[in-house]
């Protein structure tokens, strides 16, 4: 994982020509997987399929239609029968060999393409499912600058708590409600602090301060028992894969509810992903150095290792993008809320996050979903979330063509989009996550 | 589910002997479920057993030995496949069928005994599971002496916050932690506060406040889909039964993680749970009505109901046992903690829990796990975890023997015990959970 191999050559194109256009998300040095069938077809059984340009390439046709080298078919075989989880439980060298069977068989010079050209889906006619089924979804609050921003809110003299420089803190979420991006987010309903303030009756109603949270998801691909810990120079090879992640927030739910237990129903009403999973192999052209701050403390040895100081940093570049219900009936295009880099936003690298979830004897599962935290850049205008882009409510953003927003409205559209680029390496996209407000019931 | 029927009759007995002595926990009158097999036999197929006196009665070979009424043989068949989700699936009309039907077929007068007194088992010779997959657990707050103490803890002048009232308080639970009573807890590792305070330098290691917490769990039978309310006349049709729950805490692990987003690493290297199953039917004769105290607020509109007024709560006794390795060695028997009424300590009822965690449009799923909260009375001595039965640490709990202590101790067995009684019903237990503390790793 730490080194580049022949998936990546940035000179490596593929017989599939969509996907040698220049910034596609899905050129041949990504290859993400989702679980999907033809839209509508609810009798179809769920297969893998692995993005390719415009293309999605279906593993239960391709593994039918091409030959493959020696070993390779039986791997291939749960993603043809839709378990992403079972493919992922032959762990990382298995993950390896496939990469590289498909970069071949998909490379401009493959003699599988014959073959392999009838096995091409058109993503427009699909539909998606979550890659698998979740076991725990944690969340953390990696993101400094966003914790740095919130806690001004509340303590403006002390933003940051004396835990966060050394604890990458973390809260249990809520896993049933974890969908796949598409569709529409419908307004919660909850309790929240009444006009009287703490002395007075709350009041139970639609959520007034309706926000999403732009996270990064990484997706665990082998698990440890309870009791065991997963040191860091295990953590990484624990990390299958990464998805955009909207973690849609009731700020007002969140305000009255969360002392002293942390968010609860400010969350589980809805959390999206995309339903592409890039691998943690793709990501190796875009593996950084691991350094704090000069005046932030070290990791404490449990959080440290050689490999994380040398390449357990990612960057990624993470976007939100807002489309108003007055801006799609005029035709006006999205407009871009943030821009952050991972680099700067995250305090810390996803080995760490699965070396503390595991340093208690948490066990981690196949499928498990970790959430990184908001990542929102050093900058104003960097927040990752509307609570922090509006100063808590109080600067309304201006939109164009006159429009204004403190939080979500009805009828907003809300995209998140991640991607990798980097000299010397062909970008890759991480797909986007994109949800519609509904009024609430 | 509100009123009792011919299978709460106290005056009805079993020809298995053993359940008609007085004040067992597993009289003909309550009938709970659990997933067993032979233990040792890693081949056999988990299978579901009732408990019957000193007998489990092995659903897989009842279903095959004897005669069962119209309809009762499919009801049957998932509890005789192990599948303890896809028996309450099928919903609360089948789930009072089958009670009936093991009622009559275990009765004193029944002409099935001939055939069930072969599918017997002893309990000794077997292993449990849990009673089924776990999708999400939430862990509440709803034990208010509980909330009440901790808080002067750390806010003496404000113990409780101004949400209180208002809010059932809880928060996402670990479910891949959560394991079947009966074995060892290792006490976990983590990061805690230095010796220098906030400013100071943390410390990792084992933890040295390591605490129980005695709780009820609630196992959900029914489930809604993401977006859609349950009512408080609905909710407490979706809970199918109930277990005292062992949620075990490192409490200096949570003092130094836990702001601002609650409880994470400290709650999630263990919880256990009773193997049995006990069910809301059976503990019809111990429903009592809703009532808050004078001065208390009345809960919100969707909070409350007509029926959770007049039988919404439980008549519960929980107790917490100690036996130390030192104790053990002596053979002198565990001594008692504390003994609280749930009918005192709970705050919210179960439906209530359930209508607020559902408020936001959140799912819950078959098989989910909710957790009341620490069940502690009002009076000093019966709290519900050493952190309140020893002041924070600062009074140490005298124990027989001379011995004192604070926190558990390595070689201490914990265990919870639960159980219902009233006047004209036969008092039933609710099983126990123990575990035993293993030294850090």
């Amino acid at each position: 994982m730490l080194l580049t191999d022949a998936t990546h050559d940035p000179a490596l194109k593929s017989w599939v020509e969509s996907a040698n256009t220049p910034d596609h998300d899905f050129p041949i040095q990504n290859l993400p997987f989702a679980r999907m069938r033809p839209a509508g077809a609810d009798d179809e059984p769920w297969r893998i399929g692995v993005a390719i340009g415009d293309h999605v390439l279906d593993i239960k046709l391709a593994r039918q239609q091409s030959p493959w080298g020696e070993g390779i078919d039986a791997l291939l075989a749960p993603l043809a029968e839709g378990d992403l989880a079972a493919f992922m439980t032959l762990g990382p060298r298995a993950w390896t060999l496939v990469r590289e069977a498909l970069s071949m068989a998909l490379a401009a010079d493959s003699d599988q393409a014959p073959f392999l050209e009838l096995c091409l889906l058109d993503p427009a006619r699909l539909e998606y499912s979550l890659p698998c089924r979740i076991g725990d979804y944690s969340d953390f609050y990696a993101g400094i600058h966003h914790a740095r921003t919130v806690g001004s809110l509340f303590r403006p003299d002390n933003p940051l708590l004396p835990n966060y420089p050394w604890v990458p803190i973390g809260y249990h979420g809520r896993a049933s409600s974890v969908v796949v991006q598409g569709g529409t987010v419908r307004r919660p309903l909850g309790q929240t602090r009444g006009s009287g303030g703490d002395s007075g009756e709350p009041t139970f109603g639609p959520c007034r301060r309706l926000d999403y949270e732009l996270e990064l998801g990484l997706w665990i691909g082998a698990g440890n028992d309870l009791g065991e810990r997963v040191d860091m120079e295990e953590a990484e090879k624990r990390l299958f894969g990464i998805t955009p992640l909207n973690d849609w927030s009731a700020r007002d739910i969140q305000a009255w509810e969360y002392q002293p237990l942390g968010p609860f129903l400010s969350k589980s009403f809805a959390t999206f992903v995309s339903p592409w999973v890039v691998t943690f192999e793709a990501l190796a052209p875009f593996r950084r150095p691991f350094r704090r701050a000069p005046g932030e403390p070290q990791p404490l040895p449990y959080l440290d290792s050689l490999r994380n100081r040398e390449c357990g940093a990612l960057d990624i570049q993470v976007e939100a993008w807002l489309q108003t219900a007055r801006m799609k009936a005029a035709r006006q295009p999205a407009v871009r809320l943030s821009r952050a880099s991972v680099l700067e936003a995250a305090y810390w690298t996803p080995a760490q996050l699965v070396a503390h979830h595991t340093s208690n004897g948490c066990n981690l599962q196949v499928g498990d979903l970790l959430g990184t935290g908001t990542l929102s850049g050093p900058q104003p205008g960097q927040g990752g979330s509307l609570l922090e882009l509006s100063g808590g409510g109080k600067a309304p953003l201006a939109l164009p063509g006159g429009e204004q927003r403190t939080f979500l409205e009805d009828g907003d559209t809300l995209t998140l989009k991640a991607w990798c680029e980097a000299p010397g390496a062909v970008r890759i996209g991480l797909g986007a996550v994109t949800g519609t407000i509904e009024a609430a019931a």
